[in-house]
């Protein structure tokens, strides 16, 4: 482990250089002949000393930040026994361990069964959403594609990921065909406009198939208000998905897990525990509350090299044939170590202090004068925030509201000193705008 | 780099276990509470204990085998430093590793210029090129979906890799619209054959737009004929992609290279480092010929707050909005720092050396009598041989053969001895049968 003390010599968050002088620094080229291990060595600091310390406690920037040491261990562990998850016979740890981890989070979803899969990364895992959405709708789909089909409506609020219109585009959707519904000021989706939105599209010829809501959106972290989607979804015999990437991780709390509260009445779930959990990336997985094998039938191509039905153990073990990559990635391990390590309990106690920290600085904001960022001014402290490279956090401007700072709190080593770091930072950077 | 010593004080390959029995031993339930290090260090061991040695010289299962430690080194490195492959400004150092890495694959395919990107496996990057190749014939079908288009063809061997299938399948174009040339005897696509496929496509009302080509087929190792294919897409306008997910390692040797003469007329290259060349997984690109940016057109969602464009450096690095995922993980480095180190010299002995094995390993199968393993012997030799553990490689069927043994020869720690021992325990496994 050894890679760990390449990590936190520095007191910066980054190291910032123009590209054209960091690709000169790094001498990049492949060439024909290969170079003495000393040369090598120097080459693994100037990676780790040039990159951006995602561990670093001031790394507010992404959606992911921190380190847990049990996670890690499970992740360097996973690149040394370097296997695929696609059947019992190369992956039997971790069939089986992915099959366990699946169904605890299915648990705190509510469900006492189910189906799921690891997905890389979150995007994929609702593009696995909604492509399962539309074979349930529609199965001769995976046979004939979208000609025997009927113009197929998605709904989703105007503040969701914007994989949504990623996956509305890759799976020959259309993006046009995505119907953004309104949000309210916290940025949670307003059930009544979903209603008329669905009406909407309806009377535009358009058959209705899947509501995609939010718990946790990317920029505001709102949680759309489930039970009334679920209501609707009911009503209407639509798909309902809660991309739960960012927010999912509020089911370990019982102070929190009211965010979500009708989640169970979900037909599927993204979650992401490579966020606020701390796992390292990737961690990702589709839960479905189906029990009737639709993800499997949905994307099977029974290929006879790797799935042979003469198999001499159980072959429902193999479940390669419910993903839609060929080799998978392990990424349950990191996840499964790091739960034995601090258990349920100790994951619940991340998220209760991420909520308490955020709070603490919501109000630290509020004492402070002059704290409404606006405008140009964010870029400007951003460029002198990398470049300085003290912190780092991004901003955006958002609907009527222009550039402001998006703030993400995650790792349990936080404390107090960093949020109000933080808040001294901007002011220091921004003292002369 | 404790990790290594747990992986080799076996001898076997696998050591077999029932999935009842292996889920008991490993006690994989999640609980409320966290353990103590003894225990977790336990079961580390028993993780690594019970899983497959994939770097195993016998382990010959997979596209996937061996162990390059320096590959190794930069995948440890990769986790630690925990970063996700956007931006420039989350990942200075990997935008420009991944763009030399993917320049040198694009040198050796013939391309003194073009684009791509790393994938999570081959499955996705050939995803990744019938998406692009739609978009280039049909740019409305990103915002309006498929009801704007005439029924696709998509055209592709007998024996190429089912992620054709699930391609078609997931991107709504179904799989019936995938239409299967015919093979010679060692497994490679004809050409007068896809020429009346075409035909036969076309007379159906069917619009052809993408040929799908394979260097390496997935069982029989066959390379497609490229000149011949490449001059029937060009008379028809046609999409030319090859899927040298395993077999576009030979573009580094000058012996075997010619095997994949014409690639540089393709449109896309699918091309897996992680299989032949050792990376460990995933390492997957896609290569593309194309300068137009059209990779980012066809896949952008444009999302603001992570791709600013008042952002004070060239936005253009900002490669995220070429990939249908948001988060991404960082494949370039373990390629890069194994290149660095051996040289493209030290790759291409490498796969002299795989082929020099395989060739060792024919002549000695055509020495010895009774070598023609039929019908169901062989899945009892391979259950005999995963309870014994003393080797790893799969079987299937394929069109009208039987079972048969598939070998993969990848790492170059094999010898000569491994290939005997291979065929002698296939001898002593099947001995009565």
């Amino acid at each position: 482990m050894g890679f760990l003390c390449l990590l936190y010599p520095w007191s910066q968050v980054c190291e910032w250089r123009e590209p054209e002088e960091l690709a000169a620094l790094l001498d990049l080229e492949l060439r024909e002949n290969g170079e003495p291990q000393h040369q090598l060595l120097q080459r693994i600091r100037d990676v780790a000393k040039y990159s951006v310390k995602t561990n670093h406690p001031r790394f507010f920037n992404q959606l992911f930040a921190g380190v847990d040491y049990h996670a890690l261990t499970g992740r360097f562990l996973t690149e040394a026994l370097n296997t695929s998850q696609y059947t019992y016979e190369v992956a039997p740890v971790f069939v089986l361990m992915e099959g366990e981890v699946l169904s605890k989070l299915r648990s705190l979803v509510g469900w006492a069964e189910g189906d799921g899969i690891f997905c890389p990364g979150g995007t994929m895992s609702n593009m696995y959403a909604m492509n399962v959405a539309r074979y349930r709708a529609f199965p001769e789909v995976k046979l004939k594609g979208m000609w025997s089909l009927p113009r197929l409506a998605v709904f989703t609020s105007q503040q969701s990921h914007y994989s949504v219109m990623k996956a509305a585009a890759f799976q020959g959707i259309g993006t046009e065909n995505v119907f953004k519904v309104k949000v309210d000021d916290r940025g949670c989706m307003i059930p009544e406009d979903l209603g008329e939105t669905i009406e909407l599209a309806k009377s535009q010829g358009a058959v209705p198939f899947f509501v995609h809501a939010t718990s946790g959106t990317t920029v505001q972290g709102a949680f759309d208000p489930l039970e009334p989607i679920a209501d609707i979804c009911d009503r209407q015999g639509l798909w309902m998905h809660v991309d739960a990437a960012w927010g999912g991780s509020v089911l370990f709390s019982k102070e929190h897990k009211h965010l979500m509260r009708g989640v169970e009445r979900a037909d599927s779930v993204t979650w992401n525990p490579h966020k606020m959990m701390l796992t390292g990336l990737q961690c990702s997985a589709i839960l479905l509350k189906d029990t009737t094998h639709l993800l499997k039938h949905c994307h099977s191509a029974d290929a006879k090299y790797l799935f042979q039905q003469d198999k001499f153990y159980d072959t429902s073990l193999d479940t390669g044939d419910k993903s839609i990559q060929c080799g998978r990635k392990v990424d349950c391990l990191k996840l499964w170590l790091m739960w034995k390590a601090v258990g349920s309990k100790g994951l619940e106690e991340r998220v209760d202090r991420a909520v308490a920290h955020t709070r603490y600085l919501v109000e630290e904001m509020k004492r402070r004068e002059g704290f409404e960022l606006i405008g140009k001014v964010a870029p400007v402290i951003k460029e002198r925030m990398m470049k300085q490279g003290t912190m780092m956090l991004g901003y955006q401007p958002q609907g009527g509201r222009v550039n402001f700072f998006r703030m993400i709190v995650i790792s349990p080593q936080l404390s107090h000193q960093d949020m109000s770091f933080c808040l001294n930072e901007i002011e220091r950077l921004g003292n002369d705008l």
